[in-house]
């Protein structure tokens, strides 16, 4: 095993922080990483806001469902999908952008991700931690607003990043078997279900143990429990109303 | 500069390939690295599909659209959203899954992305090549149907893996300060088209040397061109007719 593949494998998230900033060059080689990620057919339809100023970082805490994390961290990325700088590109050359389809939208959610990985595996080379925040989606307007974000730009995640302070364990993650098929999917339902089975005698195990006994639960009781009911069943207007269309 | 972050700057798409095969060891560090990646409440909403049958690398290749590397390279993995089994966790549960969410839809599109990017970095710093292949979005119905696909999975993107046996120089990026804000975006037109105009410069000298002197374009230009139209408008159908739902 390579120290690449090394520092992969042994990713955590990192909710606790030091208060050491990040230096320029630290944030540069970050974004840098970023920007070499594959982007389809080179259209780089992303942007990311590093904050810093504690007073937005504040609000971006409260917006993201109160994550002290957000505010804790020396710098917060916000990941943007972004077609606003392509209808620029167009209109340069005098094009109207034809950009209200599922599939421009998927490819600008797919580079953004794409990107923000390599940032978070740059970071941790460095010996920083990070932590995906998934809970800007929980007010999007509102974060919209407060990062100008334009017209054809959504936020898609956050991430924290920082000095860690706290050395949570590794999280296990499902069966190899479970996630990689060969050839063709494997879709028996009794196998799966049977992986889950599996899983989540580990999981339980593992949620034992980081509460020291507090929490029985298994990974697929807490997934039923978040998919019993619709989730930010807003994000479809807000969406429409940044100029995304799915057509 | 550390090894991992001149890895990830230095990356390249690779369209040409060896014939060696990858061992299941270096299969089995690619799938792994990836399981490592973060995931939205650690729903790990994907599955990957490694390929390695020549007859379905072929037909892959043809329903990407004629690309010859998706058949040449040794392994074809073929990344999809996947909340079919997350469905299956719910129903041990006895719980029905509300999976029709635009929210739902945006998080397994981007673990999935997550997921293949840690495993694009794996290989890389194992000394293979990648080349990630959108092309597959070209006829996913056929590609769904050839991989026995379930209901709500559907294939983001391929990616060709295996030994270079070219090196294409680094295609450079858009300047640092059009992809990266500070504090709140700045979209200023006018300061976003001068960006675009020296990227554009930057792009034409590119092109000119990787094609020498016959391809006379920039970058904007190529935009332009590809957002003139819409693309893959049969995405928003295939999706539904795969069960998912944007609500």
């Amino acid at each position: 095993m390579n120290p690449t593949i090394e520092l992969l494998q042994h990713h955590r998230s990192i909710r606790k922080y030091k208060t050491t900033s990040l230096t320029t060059e630290q944030i540069e080689a970050i974004v840098k990483s970023a920007q070499m990620a594959s982007s389809s057919s080179h259209v780089q339809a992303y942007s990311v806001i590093g904050v810093t100023d504690s007073d937005v970082k504040r609000k971006l805490a409260v917006l993201s469902g109160n994550q002290p994390y957000v505010e804790e961290s020396p710098l917060f990325l916000v990941w943007c999908a972004d077609m606003y700088r392509l209808r620029e590109a167009c209109s340069l050359n005098e094009t109207e952008m034809v950009a209200g389809t599922m599939e421009n939208f998927i490819t600008a959610t797919v580079d953004v991700a794409l990107a923000a990985q390599n940032a978070a595996i740059a970071a941790e080379s460095m010996g920083l931690g990070i932590v995906y925040i998934g809970g800007i989606r929980s007010n999007p307007r509102e974060v919209s607003e407060l990062l100008q974000l334009p017209e054809l730009v959504y936020p898609v995640f956050g991430m924290c990043v920082g000095v860690p302070d706290h050395d949570p364990g590794i999280r296990p993650r499902l069966p190899l078997q479970a996630v990689y098929h060969h050839n063709a999917y494997k879709h028996d339902g009794t196998v799966i279900r049977q992986q889950i089975a599996e899983y989540d005698q580990i999981m339980r195990q593992y949620y034992l143990a980081r509460t020291k006994g507090s929490r029985d639960t298994t990974w697929s009781k807490e997934m039923a429990d978040k998919y019993r009911q619709p989730s930010r069943i807003h994000m479809r207007g807000f969406l429409e109303n940044q100029g995304f269309r799915f057509e």
